[in-house]
């Protein structure tokens, strides 16, 4: 399960290609995320509208955590995975990791004077996406090398802590860790409050993830799993450190999923939620548990509160899932129609 | 950190030479551990003796878990990494894993007749210890390649459990599974009750350990780190599986811990036990800790009631730790002064 190709983050240079066609969209919500939360007492899933999949996934977890019932499942294997990128938070018009990276390009760039004149550092300075394209996977490889490597886990923490606390997307203008998504967020917490030991398992890179995720969703950092570069201990005269290096290690994605879910946790989960066809493998691993279990997929069908897209998207492609997951019966949230606001209003 | 050779599986074969001179121990306990599971309603340690090291575990967890003392740690940060071989059960003539792949051998012999002529495996067949010797690293890569890969992990974890409910080891005459610590799963409950999360960091392999440590230790599959060999993700039309390969992915010794920890963790411990120089990095590592932290060695000091053995050890070498440790101040369980009891009696 070693890919040694990025072929997941050659998918977003590809996909800058669509960027220029991007649609512009209106940050308007119906409900006030304060309402919402009053009305947690009694529904914990006051974001969601009532209908088939609110009432599958109530249904579900008041079943197998009913001690009564034939389908109920012990604690210890209370397991539910979530993908990141489009299921718990947007990945339009392209993972925010990406943006990342292209920010720490240009915040070290004072210190490289000569990247004014070296691709692919001169494209990202010059915000010139044609020819960042050109310069393929090898100059992809670099711009991940700079920004994610080369440094120690603290430095490399810290960079994602101060980016994360202020950088905004370039359309909806606000922070990125604001445009998780609120019904996610509370499916998470019902789950949680119902003793499930709930994951993420991302194509995302791990080290990124954990630097906000865990007071973001409040999923605790050991339960978030990623993608992985190779790292190197050094113990510098007792002050020891991890160097994070520009080798891939693991790509999380696809059938890389049920692998990971397997080193990371060990058991096969019983709920997981996805959004694109790298989360099938996921799915389908988790439809094969012995215990009664929950395949969700979130479907973006919100062209004005969110993004939509599905079968032709570059990033989030849904294609074989959405067929698969129609003719197994898995459950679709439909962002339209089943959520009544998408982002945390604060 | 990535080590092709299986250099630490190499030091059991080494130690096999030294097998011939094994000394013959009696099991014998001082207090019957119902007695001991009395008095854990006042004394959380009723297995270790009143001394430095059972104050000082006892001051540490106080000081740290009162929300009044400067030192306080929040509770999303108190981890705690074991070692598992020689920490959390015995380690002795050899590693017990190994034990379990050359019965292992034994058992798929009759499907393999062409074993009785082909080495390794006429060795192990034989018993015949100094042969198994001579067939050196390739030889023992196979006995791990037909004992631990070429099935599912599904098949694998029913192969373990099998062998770890009814292997018995070949000098105490109990099963592996009793093997185990008594003081050392009362500090793994004392920490648990006090809100540590608490994970084994082993150099064995994780699906190994996962196999049966849940239950014996109670430590959820998830907190179990170890070594691991490469997979593979299979659909097989609708029954995924996921197969174990013949390569090595990730050796979880030395310089690997801190990595591993990391990698699975994402948090600095604040609270470390080993017993080897194999876990002197994690140590260290936990010793950087910008929380007070506290690192405990195990010392095999005791020949009657288990094994006595540290500088000059194939297995378990403690010696670089023996130093550097006393020089820092660790703390040493030292078996024989401190521990009432070894092993459960059941």
């Amino acid at each position: 399960m070693r890919k040694k190709s990025p072929q997941r983050l050659i998918a977003v240079l590809v996909f800058l290609v669509f960027l220029t066609g991007c649609k512009k969209e209106q940050a308007k919500e119906e409900t006030p995320t304060k309402k919402a939360e009053e009305s947690a007492l009694s529904d914990p899933l006051p974001s969601w509208n009532d209908g088939k999949t609110k009432t599958a996934i109530l249904d579900y977890v008041k079943d197998v955590t009913n001690s009564d019932s034939p389908n109920f499942i012990p604690v210890k294997d209370r397991i539910a995975t979530f993908d990141n990128d489009g299921t718990l938070w947007s990945e339009q018009p392209f993972y925010f990791q990406l943006f990342f990276a292209l920010d720490q390009v240009k915040a070290m760039a004072p210190k490289h004077p000569e990247w004014k004149n070296k691709q692919p550092f001169k494209a990202v300075l010059e915000n010139n996406m044609g020819e960042l394209m050109k310069q393929g996977k090898t100059g992809l490889l670099q711009i991940v090398a700079v920004s994610h490597a080369g440094m120690t886990t603290d430095e490399f923490e810290s960079n994602v802590s101060k980016w994360i606390n202020t950088a905004q997307h370039p359309t909806k203008k606000k922070l990125y860790k604001d445009l998780i998504y609120q019904p996610m967020l509370e499916l998470v917490k019902y789950l949680q409050d119902n003793q499930f030991k709930v994951f993420i398992v991302s194509g995302g890179g791990i080290d990124f993830m954990r630097a906000w995720a865990e007071d973001v969703y409040g999923i605790p950092k050991d339960q978030i799993v990623g993608s992985t570069l190779q790292a190197k201990y050094n113990y510098n005269n007792g002050q020891p450190t991890i160097s994070k290096l520009p080798a891939l290690d693991f790509i999380d994605d696809k059938e890389g999923k049920p692998v990971a879910i397997e080193k990371y946790i060990g058991k096969k989960p019983v709920f997981a939620a996805g959004n694109s066809d790298g989360d099938l493998q996921m799915l389908e691993w988790t439809a094969s548990n012995k215990y009664k279990n929950f395949e969700l997929y979130v479907h973006h069908t919100d062209s004005i509160r969110e993004w939509a897209y599905d079968r032709k998207s570059e990033i989030g492609k849904l294609d074989k899932g959405l067929d698969e997951g129609k003719a197994k019966k898995w459950e679709f949230a439909d962002m339209k129609t089943d959520w009544k606001i998408i982002f945390p209003e604060n």
